[in-house]
């Protein structure tokens, strides 16, 4: 379900050849690199695109959501591909909360009256837009049920620093309902956030400068979100915890214990319903009040006003709460020589609607990469460790079937799991990556493998000319993989488990506003997105090495030394947080104190002057430092025992199972304040954001939300799972000595 | 003319209570500062903004523009109030080239038909708004006559830098037409440059993300500008020479000499009309080729794209090429002791239609401020130098009257004007203030002398606050005065004659969307841009204190320590930008070089790759910074004696005579390279920004079109014109000692 917006600020891809066996053409952990690279030749010469686009046109030709007949209907054809190229393939399904839209009403009840239509209407140029009976009609899942009438406000993003400009206006939301535009959050934070002001209601709608008319031309003319496209998505608060609302933290079997649905905490408190610009239009046109502040202005042609009202607006909705199976697709190769080390690699198979990009494009591209490693093994080749390969069901509704399965099998994947590798929508473009640096340097030594389609370099030198040409710095880093927050089916891995992991894909010239609408069509993705699965066999190839090179390494190719600078970055960054907050609150005071801010305001326009800022105590990093000098020391001596290409075969197995569980000890088990199933004390997503990671995020949520008691337990806990890492990588010295 | 749109960029007013008596409550200038403070309460106490109200609606209650009856009522009904006051008044006309148009017509020819309406419609809630047979059509004066069909490409707002890019893109405009924004330059510059790239037509149209919808509600609702609202203007070559297009440096007087209008050099190439976004719409949506970049989309709801075509369009105009007379009011009061030494105060009179704002707002302060002068002198006072206030007529068309009138009396100004203080339209907001740096302490003095109404505190307490506010920075400098560029009749006083100037007026709170349009009106003016006219009176109190202080001072408030230190700020500018385009080149050719551009680029969009920058030669800049070091200490020479307040009052006379006369020693009567009208060295408007200023003119603009030996000429043109007035200081000192 990530929606890849996020991707032009990821920083680069920066290549260092460096490996534990230093030689000609090297690569991390093999000590003949030559057969390995031999048999990635013949990997990707079994790649056809072909069949990317037959599996993609047969998975998207009917809408395909959690409980639909076409739903399960993918997950057992898939599950036979996997059989029928030798794996042991099986669905697992599990019984999750998915309500489904009963009542839904929208009208303006005044100052003039208006009904939003809250239809998406089929095209003559999109085959698949017609196919209305079994298609989701638009709507938030996990909504709270609800019949409410109010003023409207105009909330912008609906994101914290809109409400704080709000309250510098002295607009209140309390008994109101806002209407707020997609992007700059995560959705769900939206309702999250309306509710806990006050609000009874929230509407969320695409304005046209975000996805519409104002990026590029719209569908079926071109790619972007037409009049009435409207995006469908789950608001259930995934940063308390994703997965089943009904059974967190465990497995959603048949007779797991569930919560009351009346008490279940990620369900929203008010009701919330997205619409197009289409509906949104009147709705705005007819608010009064401040004109919005310049930033919080759409593409639609009308001055957007704040309000409260005049316009009233009245929103019932009502939901099935129904208990539907979520299919997941397990298909399992066991390793000839360590069948109980496992390579997982997933995409999630369930759409909002027919869902060609999302998920299907990336889901093709993993099918045909298993179907390439499978005829390898024909050829007498086997996998050392065991592949699982994993078709994901309700992921759109909050990561369900992939969260599901990780608690259900959370005591075996901690012993197990080498590394997961996830994949979702895909698009032409430039590789993005993001994951535990532990293993950015090997995704580093991919990048450089494969070559770009469109222009015949390695993807790192075209990623790296994109980072230097946007940025305008010739003197840009590189390749580097970003910290995840949430939005596909690693969260359960790498941030309630410890499972390293990565999230891999390719866009920036794919863009469009067909997201999760009926228009994420085979149409719409044929023209647009990928013309031709070029792309998607890239993946293919960039996903096949990763999973390849992890099952078949001597020594896998994890590393400490980008893992240890990756956190001191972060480190610096939280522990200069405070004295740019203090600097910042003195520099306000003194304005507020010198009455600066009245003195400028226009008295006939609302005076955002700033709230005072609350003084910023001193906090003390000392025990956060002194892990990070022991942590530089012991990255530094395990890189030079990796790179010395010395450790002697005996010592392998031990070595490897270290390495791999290093991740582990990043977790800790009582998890992060308020949300205890996020363990992962380096990366999470934000509390307020959604999607976007905090890194460091017990000592960085605290201090931003000036929690300053919080703020320095949260560094003796930081340090502490530092200390942890530390010792691990003290086993690994004496194992590899 | 002139538009505040600047304004927010304009730097901050800085107070320093410094003057040439040093003394409790001590103004610049005065030997007893009690008897002019005194002076100045009861200046204030006779201002009624009763009379500005009533002026106001009774000038701007018809339309007034060049040659119509009812500009010539205003003339005669000014001069005769002029005269009830007490002044010598008189009309002093000159007959100027003013076309009106005969025939416009535009029309898309295809893919589809239309035709543009080029009307502003009357409104009921705008009484003057219905004056349609005495209303100037939509048009731009000095268009050349054309009758043009071809292709339409759009061309953002028409810049140097927007044809930069359509060239990296490999669009050119060659035989075409191109329609741009308004903003982003003065007008003029629209045409002109679209005519030097090959465009055979121009068409001009307000975007509604520049003052429409995007910015506040619309006309009648609000103050900005509705579906229909047109900006008229005059494009003619100003930065060539402003004024009569006939008589270029001569006054255009009943038998001056005149150039042919076939070769009259400021007149547009190419035909060039103004539209609203109303016509403009259908235009912009029928464009193919790229979507535009980001930074060019406007605020109509469609896809901006660039085109060329597939519109065509059909673009048609015939002008009355008529001589027209021009109608100056000249009100004088005789000083009573230097009665040849002239402080001239002058606001234009002539609107596009009815323009309450632009030009009768600013008009109607003159009058009050003169009317209350003249009060004065009933007790007793007369002013020691001669006023002449003026009230301008052309100004619309090119600052016609004005330049004619200077040039008229070239010589006699050169010789008796002390100083030139220009207003134009007026709001309600904050103070802001242009011109010569030698009068920057005076204009913060009289900032600190005058009570805001709004907020209470003086007018430099309040642009203070603004300028803190809006740049974040507490430790902003505060008021310093712009340098001048063009847009206003300050032009021929100080870059022509290089009489000491100053540009004065209230703005920032007064925003809309009526420039130039019929609903430039009393009703729109007295509704959103300064109800009451408060901030009328208030540029009354601020222009009197200037006007009085400059005729009554006994020694006169110039001063050369706040110029020194802002043409060192130009000159270090100047200095640095070889350096930055050096490194700028060195940086792109690197990446051209390294292929990052095209690696960069989808293959699908067009590829905006720098084109190669050439080779940056290094300047000597050692004449310049000789000049400057010379300037610096003799600036604080005379500022000792100024301050000290010990001159003789024998010598005040001459020493006076030598200060007024400094800013004359700043003219290089040869002129700017390709515009010989423009003499002055330190403020020009640029060539292609039009009201824009460019400071150290020469210089700059030489090496910003890369121009490099000719770069070096100016440096050393520059460095001579700052040592004549390095020996205009000695003999202020010589004369003071």
């Amino acid at each position: 379900m990530r929606r890849l917006t996020t991707f032009l600020s990821l920083a680069a891809l920066g290549v260092s050849m460096t490996g534990a066996f230093a030689q000609d053409k090297a690569i991390m952990g093999f000590k003949d690199p030559a057969t390995e690279l031999e048999l990635e030749k013949k990997f990707d010469q079994q790649l056809k695109a072909e069949n990317l686009d037959q599996w993609l046109k047969r998975m998207s030709s009917r809408p395909h959501h959690v409980g639909s007949p076409f739903d399960k209907d993918n997950a057992d054809f898939m599950a036979a591909m996997f059989k029928s190229w030798g794996y042991e393939a099986e669905v697992v399904s599990y019984d999750v909360l998915f309500p489904t839209p009963k009542v839904r009403l929208l009208e303006m009840t005044g100052p003039s009256r208006f009904k939003a239509g809250l239809v998406e209407p089929a095209l003559k140029e999109d085959a698949t837009s017609g196919q209305t009976k079994e298609q989701l009609p638009v709507y938030n899942a996990y909504s709270a049920d609800g019949d409410v009438t109010a003023e409207l406000v105009y909330v912008n993003y609906g994101v914290p620093a809109d409400y704080e400009e709000l309250e510098k206006a002295g607009i209140d939301v309390k008994g109101k309902i806002v209407i707020a535009k997609y992007y700059g959050s995560w959705r769900g934070i939206k309702p999250k956030l309306a509710a806990e002001k006050g609000a009874i209601g929230c509407i969320i709608y695409s304005d046209p400068a975000d996805d519409g008319y104002v990026q590029g031309d719209v569908y079926p003319e071109g790619p972007y979100r037409s009049e009435h496209g409207v995006q469908r998505g789950s608001v259930m608060d995934m940063p308390l915890y994703p997965g089943d609302p009904l059974t967190p933290g465990v497995g959603a079997t048949k007779d797991a214990k569930r919560l009351d649905i009346k008490t279940a905490p990620t369900l929203t408190k008010i009701p919330v319903i997205p619409i197009s610009y289409g509906d949104a239009k009147p709705l705005l046109d007819a608010l009064g009040g401040p004109v919005a502040p310049a930033s919080w202005r759409g593409g639609l042609p009308i001055t957007y006003h704040i309000g409260p009202g005049p316009a009233k607006v009245h929103l019932k909705l009502e939901f099935n709460w129904d208990i539907k199976p979520a299919y997941n697709v397990i298909a399992k190769m066991k390793g000839s020589e360590f069948p109980d080390q496992w390579v997982i690699r997933g995409n999630h198979h369930d759409a909002w609607v027919n869902g060609a990009a999302d998920p299907v494009s990336g889901m093709v591209a993993l099918m045909e990469e298993a179907r390439a490693v499978a005829e390898l093994t024909k050829t007498g080749w086997k996998p050392k460790r065991t592949l699982v390969y994993c078709g994901w069901d309700a992921e759109e509704p909050g990561l369900i079937g992939s969260t599901e399965w990780a608690e259900d099998h959370a005591a075996e994947l901690k012993e197990k799991a080498v590394a997961y590798i996830n994949t979702d929508g895909n698009g032409r473009g430039f590789l993005f990556a993001g994951g535990s640096h532990t293993l950015e340097e090997l995704v580093g030594e991919v990048a450089a493998s494969v070559t770009d389609p469109q222009k015949g370099v390695t993807l790192a030198e075209r990623r790296k000319a994109f980072d230097i040409v946007n940025s305008g710095n010739p003197d840009h880093k590189g390749f580097q993989i970003s910290a995840l927050g949430s939005g596909s089916d690693f969260t359960p891995f790498i941030q309630h488990l410890g499972v390293a992991s990565l999230n891999v894909g390719f866009g920036g010239e794919s863009g469009g506003g067909e997201y999760h609408s009926i228009y994420d069509s085979y149409d719409h993705y044929s023209r647009f997105q990928d013309p031709g699965m070029v792309y998607g066999v890239v993946l293919a190839q960039v996903c096949g090495r990763l999973t390849m090179r992890l099952a078949n390494a001597d020594i896998l190719p994890f590393e400490f030394d980008h893992f240890y600078s990756t956190v001191a970055t972060y480190a610096d960054e939280v522990m200069k947080l405070p004295e740019q907050m203090r600097e910042e609150a003195d520099k306000i005071n003194g304005m507020l104190k010198a009455n600066y801010y009245d003195l400028a305001a226009d008295p006939k326009q609302p005076n955002y002057k700033p709230l005072p800022p609350k003084e910023v105590p001193y906090l003390n990093f000392s025990p956060l430092q002194t892990s990070l000098a022991t942590l530089k020391e012991k990255a530094a001596t395990v890189e030079g025992l990796l790179k010395a290409g010395s450790i002697a075969p005996a010592k392998w197995a031990k070595v490897n199972e270290l390495l791999y569980q290093s991740e582990r000890t990043l977790i800790d088990e009582s998890g992060l304040p308020r949300r205890d199933w996020f363990k992962h004390e380096i990366y999470a997503p934000g509390f307020y954001t959604g999607y976007g990671v905090k890194t460091l995020p017990g000592v960085r949520e605290a201090i931003e939300q000036e929690e300053w008691a919080e703020a320095q337990e949260e560094i003796i806990t930081l340090a502490a799972t530092l200390d942890k890492f530390n010792s691990h990588l003290d086993k690994i010295i004496a194992a590899a000595k």
